[in-house]
């Protein structure tokens, strides 16, 4: 049936008012049914939680390898055990790495107000001393980070995010002249919300770009590292690396959490940078804290084993969550494909699928979603202000709800896409 | 016999001589010894962590009282039970308390450096906008919060902390006219080192005094809350209502943690604020974090039960510590009493004694002490900057060592003391 749609922008008059009017009789029905269910949020389900309810008995002793009590201060780097396993997993080195509290959130809110507060090894003044500061926030992005620079006052200058990374020439050209413009934005791995992974060649040339400013940072949030939803796994592109060989040693800043491996919001995060980041972080850090929950860290290393004990839990994940995913295009292709009035991806990892539907009715469709009981992230959240010029982004998150309610929520959400397009184009 | 003894200053130079000649004959034996003893920082001995072993079996379930999974993101302002504990420990309002990640340290950091690059409530810019910052820091008092300032790039100026808090009419003469001056630090219950109790008078004033800033905040750092080490347990002043009744409700933030009462590194931390306080705090907080650890909230929750949970846990901490005190009191009575060289607090309790010696001897009296295999924290260690302008204050901390280390160590430092004194009244 699909393939021999027309689509919408080539139906007559007549024959769009017919769809339009099936269009509305489906979302009659489906505000009929009293739905209530929530694609908002990139959050583990409980199954994917259960799957880590070990870690609820251990650590099973209070000692770590190097016989120091878990259970007392100090350590401020961190578990070297656990530090171990994910500079494995990041493939950075052991001295690259340190281990921290429940959140990389913070991890990365503390690098940009020490960037403010003091600047970093290479700056010629701290940036709150600066006239103007500016990041580069590829987009669709995530919200989280965008509501952190508006509330650091940091302008944001957007550039597309392709299926191979960000547009390295907007960026370049963005950078090349200004040195306001101190930092970046990017989710290497499976990049909220489009999936996207940031190639080898994109992230050799951002490391090597020239830049204005001295101390540009590429904050790389790499939250998604090991979460894979085929066996075609993708592995980060290696940015100290690149980095370093290419002068900049010091551009890239990498975190990573177990919040969507163990639990959320009860797990460890990492961060990992060259040693001149590193010794410059820990050494305003350590005004901050006498060391992080090292018991939870044992915990988790006692829980993983090793990095290779990461990877397995991960396929576990996939096992529960890649049925969503699949829902999900299920759903959008039966009702939308050769319709023309909606894209989507197909992520072969990560917590998202990024639909695009018809320019000017991203906030239409989830108002109607909305109505009938679903309820979505508000359109434009991927954006910086959350201002799609376009009004078209949607960002799905079907981890959470069961397998059943992804397939009712996304069968619904297909009939509000496509009744705000009917509606659109019966406008023109 | 110490009754009886002369103080040293009233000797003889041929008594004196004599004296000197003890006390290095008693220094030669102690060094002999090749003792290797610590009493530098101020930790919980293993035996007082295995108090808590029942938290590495903990929490028994997933769920909190309301429930919510406690291993999924969430929940910025903590677990409500937590809060309501705390809430009753720290005699505040539900809605004024918040329960955040292991460290108190951190918030501590966290409100400063949210005031610099954003002000308060009632601030007319960021401070750090300001031409100019000073906090009032009482003398001797925490390393820590002196450490963090100076980071920060606020100037420090000092007031003396007497047995009752800080020197309210040096304080108010600071912060009246000048409004550079825009907080201060207090441990107000068993106060670092001195184990000085804030008084509800001098709270009260505190609270009440005028400032030139409009947004001076007193950094109420009750670290120390319930930690009593006699039957005579102290109650903090209420720095909130006080504050409120004044007119100054934002002047206070109030911190606090379980980093003495359960595991030092991987317990709960406390704020406790205004509600506009807590408002701001929160707003900015919540870039930088999606919610606190709540498994380990709920751990907590179900350890303690209650707030009287955690004040039967504190009696069994004092059965443990007490005698290391009463000790510490001991070793330094039977040896340097009536000589007129030193003087000592008696805390009621907190996790220090406060030893002042001879003007002008403690750096050796610290140099000694290590040559001797006895680690003590770095004489000026509790002034800004690490300078101590009379060189005679020494903090000790007795509660990690064994009590016979303690015993042990004690003697030797009384040593150091009198052959430190003796050196100093000998050159004369």
């Amino acid at each position: 049936m699909t393939t021999t749609r027309t689509a919408l922008e080539n139906l007559t008059a007549d024959e769009l008012a017919a769809f339009r009017a099936e269009q509305e009789q489906a979302y009659a029905d489906l505000k009929a049914r009293g739905l209530t269910l929530d694609l908002t949020r990139g959050k583990p389900s409980t199954e994917q939680l259960d799957l880590s309810s070990e870690l609820l008995r251990l650590p099973s002793t209070t000692r770590d390898r190097a016989g120091t009590d878990v259970r007392n201060y100090g350590g401020l780097e961190g578990l070297t055990e656990l530090r171990e396993i994910f500079a494995d997993l990041l493939w950075v080195d052991l001295d690259q790495v340190i281990c921290q509290g429940n959140s990389s959130l913070t991890l990365m809110h503390q690098v940009i107000a020490f960037m403010l507060l003091w600047g970093g090894p290479d700056s010629e003044r701290p940036w709150r001393d600066e006239p103007a500061l500016k990041f580069v926030c590829p987009v669709p992005g995530y919200d989280r980070h965008f509501a952190m620079l508006e509330d650091f006052g940091i302008e944001m200058l957007t550039v597309p995010m392709n299926v191979d990374g960000p547009d390295v020439a907007a960026v370049a050209e963005l950078v090349k002249d200004d040195p306001a413009v101190k930092g970046m934005w990017i989710v290497p791995t499976y990049a909220n919300p489009t999936g996207a992974v940031v190639s080898e060649e994109v992230a050799a040339e951002l490391m090597a770009m020239p830049t204005a400013a001295p101390d540009f940072r590429i904050l790389w949030d790499n939250a998604y590292a090991f979460h894979h939803l085929t066996e075609d796994e993708a592995k980060s592109a290696d940015a100290l690396s690149l980095a370093a060989a290419s002068g900049h040693p010091n551009r890239p800043i990498m975190f990573a959490s177990t919040s969507k491996i163990t639990f959320a919001g009860a797990g460890v995060s990492v961060l990992a940078a060259s040693l001149a980041n590193k010794k410059w972080f820990l050494g305003h850090l350590s005004k901050a804290s006498i060391g992080p929950d090292k018991v939870n860290h044992l915990r988790h290393v006692e829980f993983f084993g090793s990095a290779d004990g990461v990877r397995e839990h991960m396929r576990r994940h996939r096992a529960i969550i890649a049925p969503k995913f699949a829902a999900v295009d299920a759903a959008l292709t039966e009702r939308l494909e050769g319709l023309g009035i909606a894209e989507w991806t197909r992520p072969t990892g990560g917590y998202f699928v990024n639909l695009d539907v018809l320019d000017g009715t991203a906030s239409r469709v989830v108002e109607l979603a909305k109505e009938a009981g679903i309820a979505l992230t508000p359109a434009g959240a991927s954006f910086p202000y959350g201002r799609d010029p376009r009004d078209r982004n949607i960002r799905l998150a079907p981890t959470f709800p069961a397998l059943a309610e992804v397939e009712t929520a996304m069968a619904g959400v297909a009939v509000c896409v496509a009744l705000a397009a009917a509606e659109k184009l019966s406008s023109r």
